[in-house]
């Protein structure tokens, strides 16, 4: 059944391999996002915000969870399918280690929420089961709300910080498409996924476009400057 | 509601501040658990064994939050009722810190055995519901096997192992117990739980030994002398 070159038996479906490893790439994703969560919550002044960054990554565990399961479910072992991703996403994580609170609330903000992003648009090119189960693993969760509380109120304490943030945002972002870049170019089967589905330039400038715009929009909603 | 000073209406029902701090206490040892078993999980050799600890770490969660809500219940803020048993806590922890997998595999599964112990005997003093709750949040799921496993597999790899991993274990046992002192000479409600739940210093003699043996067990069941 795995031996299946496709996930189900449309003839416009998706390779199994680039669904395969779109999932192992997001499976790794929230595996890594709960190891950076965890140590982040540490730098929360509150308990109240440590308790709501762990609670955050016990939520990306559970999703790393689903995506594994339905790694089985297609006959492919989780561990060896995450691995070509390993290193991509621990530098992401490696050159974006917060040194403050309010640079980890900013990143599992900005930095997940453009990640987030990316995996949507590209789930809406695989077959029906894999896109519902990745917009299923990918809510928000509140996560929104938390973020503008915190960035807010330290801005309206310390306006300088809004500057600063901003600042950290653009990195995040940078480092981010430059890691996604080195994915894409490692990993054909991922890149004739993004081609096959925008169709042609004009749809990828678009899938794109509808990225920045959001992560505009996540900008301003914490009051900073994209 | 609250303001009333037994958690229900029962004449030999435990005081309510005695529970809280229980709960307090195990609320709080459950975030702690969570934070130093997802940091463990970095330490693991392989994927698996890291997805099988972070596991173990969102399953702690998932128990800090629902203390977080019994204690909510009970009229108490969450934040303010662990404060006291942070301190404790930590030091455990800072005095525990795993160098090695093995190590960290072995605190997961002793340490946090140990301690789970404790907790479901002062339990048995409490009101059904506390006792409930706290039988539930502690169930071990699957943690022996896991520990067992890797632990055994070491061992067979290298026999000399098994002689630095019993007195790493002896050393958690011994934190252990001095953490929990402190904690007792420090919350009279919670000793004057102990005191009356166990009726005399025979009760409190044999709550030991249960727990004692308990441990003889679980190192047995790893091949190490305890």
């Amino acid at each position: 059944m795995p031996s299946d070159s496709s996930v189900d038996s449309a003839p416009d479906a998706p390779p199994r391999e680039s669904v395969v490893d779109l999932l192992g790439a997001l499976a790794y994703g929230e595996l890594s996002a709960f190891a950076h969560l965890a140590a982040d919550a540490e730098l929360a002044p509150t308990l109240a915000g440590r308790r709501q960054m762990s609670a955050m990554a016990a939520t990306e565990l559970g999703h790393h969870q689903q995506l594994a399961a339905r790694l089985v479910e297609l006959g492919a072992a989780p561990d060896e399918v995450m691995a070509p991703f390993i290193a991509a996403l621990e530098s992401y994580h490696s050159l974006t280690e917060p040194s403050t609170w309010l640079e980890s609330v900013v990143k599992a903000y900005v930095g997940d929420g453009m990640a987030a992003d990316f995996y949507r648009e590209v789930a809406a090119f695989t077959d029906d089961a894999t896109a519902e189960l990745i917009g299923r693993v990918l809510v928000d969760a509140g996560r929104a709300e938390f973020a503008v509380r915190e960035v807010q109120a330290a801005i309206a304490a310390q306006p300088v910080v809004a500057g600063r943030l901003a600042l950290w945002a653009r990195r995040l972002v940078g480092e981010a498409i430059s890691q996604t870049q080195h994915v894409l170019a490692d990993r054909d089967s991922l890149t004739e996924l993004i081609v096959r589905g925008a169709g042609d330039l004009a749809g990828i400038g678009s899938l794109i476009t509808r990225i920045t715009d959001r992560h505009a929009e996540r900008m301003t909603a914490l009051g900073l400057d994209s």
